[in-house]
């Protein structure tokens, strides 16, 4: 399960220590700590990583499976998250240290940054090969955060990208050895803790304004 | 006038041998050949191609000039076209083997990839030097597949890009001798043949929501 | 105060010699310029530079202090002086000899390219520091000229670009030395005056319509 940690201004948000899939008690775990993180006042600065071979592997399809008459609920609940994350009123650094995949790649993107290992671990949005397109929500995320030529390539190619490659789309903006992963993550958000939370929440809504409009929107089948 | 031929899972769509531009019996032509490919059970990828010294050089103006009266028609049917092929329900690869202009340069950019011969042809919209503003419909598709720097040197300067131009800036994503251009692009083709169609098109028509309804919008002037 | 003159085809309209903050009789003083070069019947292009140690740092924000009665109606200014260079009927290039700050990097972003000194000057949106949220306007002409990467660290982390760093990022086309800037940006405006001021300017109200209609709007509070 999730957890947080401090390190002095920035606040490190472990997803897991396995697939990290979103489970609803773990939605609702991370979206306790993140009321943590907004609710510091003074400087602070968000970076989100994992534990162990995988950042995430998305939605959690087992409980969906089980749990097929609440999937539009469940939904829901994603988008928000992603939402939520999208204009964090703090700037948020994902760091990739393993596997992030679909709307683990999602979450990832849904952040100011992404650092990426450039040795081990892919990411991907595998939708296209599994036969579950991507819903609005998502689409408008992705598209919000991606160049046109890197959106087709990982929307409708379901590429895996290394860290290098990952790097030269664009769709994480380093990458390091294992080591120097975190340190560097934290590094970078630590360097902008001290912006006003505020300030940053309504630049970022601001930004994301359509997109946001589309992922909290409820009224709809996301499922199309 | 164009053609079809099948290399395994990928069919090859010819688009002519002489400047191939877009007369209504060419449409016509073009229209029911992606049929015929949208139709394939199964594994199906598109490449399209041309024969000879341009991939296309777009609107068939001589036609136009002698059927002004159907000029509204025509453009809608163009829009209709592009449309088309953006949401297309299969991988598409562009192999421009030569000039590529105008019109048909948006139809080379409503693929998911462009391969583009290295040596020899330009990747130009001229429209900023004819005097002929883009339609609203055309704007939205080439602003859907170009970084913003692109877009504005493509469509404000009319610049004329040769390959290793057209990739630096984006416009393609991958350049190729003339002998290893198409064997290229069916490559990159038959690697995503597997892909479930219905998928890809629910997929790309979410991602070109906003396009593909100004591309199919009949209720207005397209020349605004 | 700004000034206008005449390099052949090119008009180079210089901000002044100062901070060339946006005070109102300024903006006067640019607007009638631009009516100038607009009025200008055959080939025209635009340069925009300054003189000194700065392009522009902004709005005039004494001004504003001692006029915040006034605040809405000098936002509502602001916004139709970037709207109408984001679609000037003319091929328009900014030659950033000096530091280009908050509105000031706006006014450049809204030229079609910028060409940057290489070894001095910043280009910088420093809102997030001073806790002055993006206007809706201001935020869609940022977005509609960067790449999302571009835009999270210009308008999240506030960071002060160099001209190859800025080159690097996207938010300029091109450096150049001291001596050499001014003339490559005239080099480039020459090349371009030859469009026909019409046919632009459609092209441009086309690919920035939306842009332009919440930069345009002055039903509602730019404060938000």
């Amino acid at each position: 399960m999730p957890s947080l940690a401090q390190e002095g201004e920035v606040y490190v948000l472990d997803l897991g220590e396995d697939e990290n899939r979103f489970h609803p008690d773990w939605i609702k775990s991370v979206d306790g700590f993140l009321d943590e993180v907004a609710a510091v006042e003074g400087p602070r600065a968000l970076v989100t990583k994992a534990t162990g071979k995988f950042f995430s592997n998305g939605l959690d399809i087992d409980w969906l499976g089980e749990h097929s008459d609440q999937a539009t609920e469940y939904v829901h609940q994603v988008h928000a998250l992603f939402a939520r994350v999208l204009a964090f009123p703090a700037p948020t650094v994902a760091a990739l240290q393993g596997h992030t995949f679909a709307a683990g790649a999602m979450l990832a993107l849904a952040h100011d940054w992404r650092y990426m290992r450039a040795d081990r671990g892919f990411f991907c949005l595998p939708e296209a090969d599994i036969n579950i397109p991507f819903t609005e929500g998502m689409t408008a995320l992705i598209k919000a955060k991606l160049t046109p030529a890197a959106a087709t390539e990982t929307m409708v190619s379901a590429r895996r990208f290394g860290g290098e490659d990952a790097l030269a789309a664009g769709l994480v903006d380093a990458v390091a050895d294992e080591e120097a992963l975190l340190p560097g993550a934290i590094e970078r958000a630590r360097g902008l803790a001290a912006k006003d939370g505020a300030t940053l929440g309504t630049i970022k809504q601001r930004m994301y304004a359509s997109e946001l409009a589309v992922l909290l929107d409820t009224s709809g089948n996301p499922f199309g």
